[in-house]
């Protein structure tokens, strides 16, 4: 029979089902631990924070009846070996009504945690609590006394020590009982108590739940993507490492901190397509990187009109020196021509004529891929091989790799492979590019992507930002799910910049970079480049098919508005988080008004944008006084941080100008 | 090394957590099962439903890539013994965008059902779908008519089987493609395929969900709440039995399909309470029902002034004539002079002085009742014999408990208790008193409760009825959580009664009974009984304390409008569910409009209360037309079932006109 006055055991409402004979009835535990926060599917997958972060936990906790409970958080850092023990920190009552506790503990470090409730009906607080009030109402206490000095008596059998002695002892020599009161109640005795009682119903919630803190970077950081081989000056010929490293000193003044680039490795020649996506290249076509793999080598090779693989150690090592990191394209998907094809064909599908299997999405066809078979027989060799191919590159000092399409390949390989990745490189960060449904998507960030694209880049008018964001920052994906928010990308020039031209250019901007604290533009984005091909999201003359060369310093250029932006973004760290946005009111439709502040309200940001890139507006915005702690009688100022002019503001309403040409205010409200 | 496309096992969402050799990593599945409703606490708990109707459940499934999927509920009674085998029903998919799966099962039975999700890549459905979009562009197919046949090829090697044998035959005595794509994209071959195919990448969800289907009164029923010593006629003097039999006519006039007695014990004479809750009662005080035991003997004695356990006997039978059922109160304090405390002192709690510790709430003291030690060295004698109780009084044919006070008890013993009886009587119901916060009120409704009091007696105004109803309605809790309405109890006199009057009664009784398909009123109510103990929710001279005798015909009942309102809740279908409940607009804060139809249309309600229990309101409603599947350009009928009066309306934008005589109108509207 269970021992329901034992020691620590697993918390009623999540053992399994009560069976039918006394002894299951007994296995569940009268206190009930449940509604734990955060939690991702009863802890099967982890919550994301920042390393250095306080982690705030939750948890709705009772017991039948009048007792008073204790209720810590049990935690520790996970995977090491001899397993850490665990910390204990009390967690306190946030809602009475709703029977709600709170705690927080810190994350010092990057790494994985483990934490988890426990609690147990506290005999000797109860007894306090009865008693205060009893004393209160003036009622006799001769009996309660008795009951206090036995619950002493009981903690001193557990574990000998002399503090208790010397209580028992003093209320033993005298028998009054004001007196014996004082001493029973003493806070000495309570902290004593605490300790040393036996942990009564005592239950533990049913799941180790787990955080994973990341480096600072891999949730804060402006992406610049770049197109290695247009980087260059000469018409028709591919640009090298060293073209590209004459590009640092220009983003890093942007204030970018990553630099992304497209695959860099040797592209097919078979099938290769040409300019604008034709079937058959010319003699010169570059053909898209994204068909990888040549006789020069494969995923672990660097393209040869790039230049070495030294070379691009000496980018990355460069990029070092400017403060900015590299990031590196990981797209499974080979050129029929790659090595693999060759040296494992058990790797890839083959037809019943003999012919390799092509991707397709039909009735379309794309005959310069073919695909690995993640399913075959091979495919522990396989699984391995394409995990060693992130290894070798982070070899090369990469630790941030943006993986392509990965909705197209299995789920429980990404967990697999980033874990395995994570072991020797905990530093190392994944964006996913999963433009797929919201389900795959938000598994992929569960599995172990660091930063995910979004569907940001075709959020365009206030109803659908406002809803958009909501869903990221309000609901529970925000605890898993980190957007990048990319303004355009080689695949997508969205419909808004090519018709809202400059306008358009500085307002996306504005907003990828203050909704969220991770977001990205594609070179060209600077140049407000928007030629598509008429009636798709596709660039004209795309680079992805061409060799291109780019006057960076094109007229028209936005670079002072991105350097502008990503200095605002650096100097407030209210706009380094994500799950701190809110909306707030501005009395025009074309007007995105929200704010963000840091916990402690020490730095506090609003910010305005006109999502009308072709007229002017003025409106009124109701300022939040009271989230921002203002009183509404009184002056405040408030600092317009793209145009450096300083407000003294009285009260909610405030009138505000946005033109074509100064799109967006941000403001920084003064504490 | 786990085999990838072999038989059915976990999926990838629902297995721990991914090790970090390749083997533990492929344990994971590629098809994600997630997302499944109903399912409370991740299957920990049953939801609950009527017999008799069919189950929806939904669920997320998706996998990497472009596969087809099959997507099953599997699905048995629960608990026999051999097993049930398990049944498949397809899913269909609802929403492509979301990954969204439906499906529905029927519940013919009483008991407890197991439910679960399984899903497969159907290679063969890839394959039509990938030939269909082939087709349609004009695509060469030979290659794919190959690899169709191997498919079938491979079917036949699992299960032998003319028909595959047939149509292979067919297949290679002829090469004419058209002949050919006719017969591998036949309806039939479709059929037999679906049922012979390889379940590739087979997952199944990680957890076995339950529902548990409930008689229809234990989710539909009018409670008729009785104090049987206070239905006679002689002042001074309990009441019996016989007076109870004698009342029944008029209850089952009014429409009530339960009639629940207080306690029936013996009442205990140590520290009886005298009048109005006095400390000291006079010689011929009866004392309250709730102080349960005396010589006479316990919680399975009958009072002796209500009769023998044959007479209730015979009460029982006689409301089973009248078609109501009788429910008895489970209060599991008793007296200081209750059997057990002396057969069985091992149960209780005594103090240093050797005295037995009665209940308190500091500084309240209830020196009438002690209450049971659910966590001593004996509590499994304890346990089985409070149990036992239930049993005995459903050996005498007492199917519905209302239980006193359960948040004062351990969850876990209610768990067992409520276990253990059903196992013995299917149709057994338990109605939770739980006036407790709501992690309580919740869990014991999770754990076994069919039904629970509620916080509807407090919520007066429209906001607050229309907050409550809709976090009841329409949140998860309606999957397990059934309230039942009390518009009064013995120890509730609600301030809204006390100052409204005979409207006022009017106006809680219509919400409560069309609000909820379970609802309850206590004596008195249907004679507007209402004088409280000022300043108090008590009733003045409760009868709770001393005999009483009531003139059921008094001048001002209603008993009428009772029996009105029971009624058409008998005849409208839609008034017997719950979560169907929808509220609608009217321009008038005093007027709370709502709605409930049935699933299938047939049968649709609107109720249009005021709030107001002194003053007339006359204001707009809108009829939801749309969700009435009714087109506003045309005349509609509409029944109003109070008056009996028909009107034909035409548009949305109604005027209605309630007074403190009639306050409620309840629409038929004709389908």
């Amino acid at each position: 029979m269970a021992d329901l006055t034992g020691p620590v055991e697993r918390s009623a409402a999540s053992r399994g089902r009560a069976g039918h004979d006394f002894a299951a009835g007994l296995r569940s535990r009268p206190i009930v631990i449940e509604n734990v926060q955060p939690e991702i599917d009863h802890g099967r997958f982890p919550v994301k924070r920042a390393a250095g972060a306080r982690f705030e936990v939750r948890a709705t906790v009772f017991k039948e009846g009048h007792d008073r409970l204790a209720v810590v958080i049990r935690h520790r850092l996970a995977g090491r070996s001899p397993q850490s023990p665990w910390n204990e920190t009390p967690m306190t009552i946030e809602n009475p009504g709703l029977d709600l506790w709170r705690g927080e503990f810190s994350l010092p470090e990057i790494g994985r945690y483990e934490y988890t409730i426990e609690a147990w009906a506290d005999e000797f607080e109860s007894w306090r609590h009865e008693v205060e009030k009893k004393a209160e109402a003036g009622q006799d206490l001769t009996l309660e006394l008795l009951e206090g000095r036995a619950l002493v008596a009981r903690g001193r059998d557990r574990a000998a020590g002399e503090a208790l002695d010397r209580v028992l002892e003093a209320f033993d020599s005298s028998d009054d009982a004001r007196r014996r009161i004082k001493l029973l109640m003493s806070p000495e005795l309570r902290g004593i108590m605490a300790r040393r009682q036996e942990r009564l119903c005592g239950a533990v919630y049913d799941h180790v739940l787990e955080v994973v803190a990341d480096r600072p970077r891999a949730r804060f950081a402006a992406w610049y993507e770049m197109f290695p081989r247009s980087q260059g000056r000469e018409p028709g010929k591919s640009a090298t490492f060293e073209d590209c490293i004459r590009r640092l000193p220009e983003i890093a003044a942007m204030g970018f901190d990553v630099v992304y680039l497209v695959p860099i490795h040797p592209i097919g020649r078979m099938h290769r397509k040409g300019p604008d996506n034709a079937l058959h290249a010319g003699p010169d076509d570059p053909g898209s990187p994204y068909a990888i793999g040549a006789l020069e080598g494969g995923h672990t090779a660097v393209h040869p009109e790039l230049g070495t693989l030294e070379d691009f150690r000496g980018f990355v090592a460069e990029a070092g020196r400017h403060g900015m990191e590299v990031a590196l394209d990981f797209a499974i998907q080979c050129a029929p021509d790659h090595p693999w094809v060759r040296e494992h064909p058990e790797w890839f599908s083959f037809r019943p004529d003999g012919s390799i299997k092509y991707a397709e999405n039909p009735p379309k066809k794309y005959q310069d891929i073919v695909n690995v078979n993640f399913y075959g027989p091979h495919r522990e060799a396989l699984w391995a091989a394409l995990r060693d191919v992130v290894l070798f590159w982070a070899g090369q000092g990469v630790r941030t790799f943006r993986v392509d399409n990965p909705h197209t390949k299995p789920v429980p390989f990404w967990e697999w492979m980033i874990r395995s990745v994570l072991e020797r490189y905990p530093d190392a960060v994944f964006l996913s590019e999963a433009f797929t449904r919201p389900p795959m998507l938000k598994m992929l960030a569960k599995v172990g992507f660091s930063q995910s694209y979004s569907y940001f880049t075709w959020r365009n008018d206030k109803r659908e930002l406002t809803e958009y964001l909501t869903e990221l920052t309000q609901t529970e994906a925000r605890e898993y799910l980190l957007p990048n928010f990319f303004a355009n990308t080689p695949d997508i020039l969205p419909v808004f910049l090519q018709t809202g031209g400059r306008p358009a250019f500085k307002i996306r901007l504005v907003l990828a970079a203050t909704l969220s604290p991770l977001y990205g533009i594609y070179n060209g984005f600077e140049l407000c480049e928007n030629a598509p091909i008429p009636g798709t999201e596709e660039y004209l003359h795309s680079e992805k098919y061409q060799y291109k060369v780019w006057d960076w310093d094109r007229p028209g250029h936005i670079k002072d508005d991105i350097a502008a932006v990503n200095r605002i973004r650096r100097e407030n760290p209210a706009l380094q988080e994500f799950a701190n946005l809110r909306f707030h009111t501005a009395h025009d439709d074309a007007i995105l008004f929200y704010g963000k502040m840091t916990a402690d309200g020490a730095n506090k940001v609003l910010v305005a944008v006109s999502l009308d890139p072709f007229d002017a507006h003025e409106a009124d915005i109701e300022i939040p006084l009271h989230d921002l702690g203002l009183d509404g009688g009184h002056v405040y100022e408030v600092s317009e941080l793209l145009s450096g002019e300083r407000h003294s503001w009285t009260g909610a309403r405030q009138r505000i100008r946005l033109t074509p040409d100064n799109p967006a205010a941000i403001y920084r409200v003064a504490s």
